[in-house]
């Protein structure tokens, strides 16, 4: 990592960690921008802050609670979840409400109360870099976003508002296992209540383009 | 590790690998066993037959192509996807489309061509635990996961189909980054383009109980 990236000095040697996982692993700073460029792929600003608000809201879950999570959007936010919480999309712990608001919600399986922390617009005011990145005012430049992860570092906690929620119950329920039964167009297996054809061969849900090979 | 665990008795030394990831480094059974208890919880069979799914597709895609994931469930697929390719949840490279299918595509970024690897229900015939599982016929047994696990990594890439296949235009365009708004009723940002007021706090699209903390 080069050492001109700011991100990258400890300008603080005792500084406390960034975030820690289910598990207690905490992560310094660096440390959790090298995993999210493993994981996402670049160091995206909105995975870095994620970290923070999961940090926050594991926090506040009591002890041995299991918990499943929402992300209010399918940016960022749900690799910081996967990344730090048992929660992934594959095993349907974590769920994604496209309502657009850069938010997460960690509760408790057995009675749905559990912490809500977004990022709070009022409390953006003391930083600039990340009050363009948030609205998306400016065009994203390269060589802006190390002082955009400088600022984030720095502000530590105080961009985010907390809330104890609770979900609605049917966040609650369990996926059912759907029996499955062949498709007579495809020959493949797909969940019987879909109907009597599968939405794979049915032309307003598939997604591949017909012979298109 | 169990020693008692089958899956772990390595029966045959030169074995190939179970999978590699898009970095080129390879797993074998057992490591890809252990690197989806960390991710998923639990070494569930979907994400070990999803990992030799993605292999199967990565190794027909040219080489150095930038490509994108379809799953066609969001049942323990799109954790192979997200521990072997560049593609997560919240990079937006890899997107769900719930058609409840076995099935995985990858595709290349520029021309929306790829390979599609799906179960197919034909070759499974021989190995009758995969095919309980597979259909939901018998309730799950812990006792008969590790007969399961067996049954998958002998079949090697016996249990798939594979097609050249093209998504639609639609999946090959970017999301637009959205303009965002302060929603008057909880003053958070939100996508501007959802109308006058955040979808969280519309009552149809929320997912929290009013007052519910």
């Amino acid at each position: 990592m080069p050492k001109s990236d700011p991100c990258v000095k400890d300008l603080n040697g005792d500084s406390p960690p960034w975030c820690r996982d289910h598990r207690g692993r905490t992560y310094s700073f660096e440390e959790f921008l090298d995993l999210t460029r493993m994981f996402h792929g670049y160091p995206a600003p909105g995975v870095i802050i994620g970290a923070k608000m999961v940090d926050i809201a594991m926090n506040r879950m009591p002890s041995g609670v299991l918990f499943d999570a929402v992300c209010e959007t399918a940016k960022c936010l749900p690799d910081a979840v996967q990344l730090l919480t048992p929660c992934t999309w594959g095993n349907g712990w974590l769920r994604v409400v496209p309502i657009g608001r850069y938010a997460l919600t960690l509760y408790a399986k057995n009675n749905g109360r559990g912490t809500r922390v977004y990022v709070n617009p009022a409390q953006l005011e003391p930083y600039p870099e990340t009050r363009y990145w948030f609205y998306g005012i400016k065009p994203k430049r390269k060589d802006k976003t190390d002082l955009l992860l400088q600022e984030i570092r720095q502000a530590q906690d105080r961009l985010y508002g907390v809330q104890d929620v609770r979900v609605q119950p049917e966040f609650m329920l369990k996926n059912p296992s759907d029996r499955r039964a062949i498709c007579p167009e495809c020959r493949e297996a797909y969940p019987a209540g879909h109907g009597p054809v599968c939405r794979g061969c049915r032309s307003d849900t598939g997604y591949l383009v017909r012979g298109g090979d």
